[in-house]
């Protein structure tokens, strides 16, 4: 898990429970799959959005069983969708270590991926109720249409700024919202509160987004644990091209509209990116949304778990991993 | 639908209206999505498991809006594990029609297949209680894991009958089991009722399998609406071959053991399995779980609705698609 939580121990200590469930979860009588999902959990993920659930479930009344229930189901359907993108991405590393479809194949992948949701609605039915399953359902649909938009988009170098957002607000801020949101719901807050965590999850889940589209052209392999500008070469155009593109006089256009990339070509799109400013004004576009971030965070009722929330967005927006 | 449900013109009905919410849940901002998933419905499956947990609802006290709600999950499950399956085995045909993966690509089959799983749990969500979404939920962990032991057993020429009988308890059986308890246990029928009805669906589910499999032994392609013997190719030995297995005296196995099978080693394999009894043997086995259906719906409370059960077992047993 990321080395921030360690400057908070409760929580620290909390996620630790959380991963431990997750593992119980995992066994079932084919071994190769609940080694599969175990590598995939011992390998190290951020956990931050069972820790957005268990923070916001601070802010009711907090019953540790539910809530830390509740954070791995968050952590494991966040899992699940990982396995199907790898799947999709064709991708060879996922933190640094072979992913599951590289090491199993993609059929095992894709029933791996399967069985992960299936666990987390039966965890879900014990732990929660109706009306968050019924979100908790909903949102887990747009995770699945925000992917495949990204799909449609691959290749198509015209993608717009407010594309790529409804597309990250979909594959990714999506889950921020439900992890900040169920927390607080199941611990029987108030809809407004509810509300407004789903609204600061938006916002972080949109920064957090756009800080990794950032680092896929500003970070060596050993950083992220995934080759430097793996998007490109799927054809996925994100905010710091699409940003470069809108400067551009057609030299980056130029390469981009090639059949294949080299490495000269991979190089040098990179080169562009950073010449035309679409790293800095990126930079500047997940700022914006730390700050809607922390506008909402000061909104929230008094409590110590606010102080957490906003060092967390800090961290987020200045990290290098 | 199949056409054996035009001899019962309220149930005939009632899976209309199936049918139409299906349709209605189906509705998206991704129209790729949208269409592909209205062509699944509109192929014309069968709509058995459905039928079945309208005909279990009736074993209680009926919810009209609920039943249909609960029979349109069941159908629904069944298509999302269709298409990952047709991902899996690269099918080009389903129903006769292209299927999702070979007309959209595999990156929109796994998404689609989640979109479906995702929009079943909203569904439920709204129409079920928390019990029966564990039940399901468990159900639907207990058919990957079905898929994962038929992946884990391809191209092994040593598959046992034990073998066969779990790996399609799992993959097939379980949501026969599933659909037949379902609509029993949400219309408050008796712990009882609820275990006879998933016993039934259990063997009901195992004889339609066998029949399955002896069905791409012994059908031409247009009647099934896939190609003759294609589980041999992809490496799945079912019971016909397991049967005559146990019989052979080499040739057989020298056939299955290759790399590779030439159209006329198909042709010899479909030509041994009838020659060493594995076809006539099967269609007993088939037989014996349908006898053991019958003398568990004779157990069910009065109903006209235990006519219909047996009389669908019986079509079920003698189908030639």
């Amino acid at each position: 898990m990321d080395k921030m939580w360690l400057q908070y121990p409760e929580l620290h200590k909390e996620l630790e429970a959380v991963l431990y469930i997750m593992k119980e979860n995992t066994k079932c009588k084919d071994k190769k799959i609940e080694n599969s999902i175990l590598d995939l959990i011992n390998s190290g993920g951020k956990m931050l959005r069972p820790a957005f659930t268990l923070i916001s479930s601070r802010f009711g009344e907090y019953n540790e069983e539910r809530a830390r229930a509740l954070a791995a189901v968050i952590e494991m359907m966040h899992m699940a969708t990982l396995v199907h993108d790898d799947v999709i991405d064709d991708s060879k590393l996922r933190r640094g270590q072979e992913t599951i479809q590289s090491k199993y194949g993609k059929d095992y992948a894709v029933y791996i991926g399967d069985f992960l949701f299936c666990v987390c609605f039966k965890i879900l039915a014990s732990n929660s109720s109706l009306q968050s399953i019924k979100v908790d359902s909903k949102s887990m649909s747009r995770i699945c249409l925000g992917e495949v938009e990204q799909l449609n988009t691959r290749f198509k170098t015209q993608v717009s700024v407010k594309d790529y957002l409804s597309r990250i607000s979909g594959k990714t801020a999506e889950l921020f919202s439900l992890s900040l949101y169920i927390g607080a719901a199941e611990a029987g807050c108030s809809e407004k509160v509810n509300r407004l965590l789903w609204n600061i999850g938006h916002n972080i889940g949109m920064a957090f987004q756009i800080i990794d589209d950032v680092l896929d052209y500003t970070s060596a392999k050993s950083y992220i644990g995934k080759p430097a500008a793996s998007d490109i070469k799927q054809g996925i155009f994100t905010i710091p091209i699409i940003y470069a593109l809108l400067k551009d006089k057609g030299s980056l256009k130029d390469i981009i509209s090639k059949d294949d990339y080299s490495d000269y070509d991979i190089a040098n799109i990179i080169f562009l990116v950073n010449e035309l400013g679409g790293i800095e004004k990126s930079r500047e576009l997940a700022k914006k949304y730390t700050d809607k971030a922390y506008k909402l965070i000061n909104k929230l009722p008094e409590n110590k778990y606010k102080i957490v929330l906003k060092e967390v967005c800090e961290t987020l927006l200045n990290r290098s991993y």
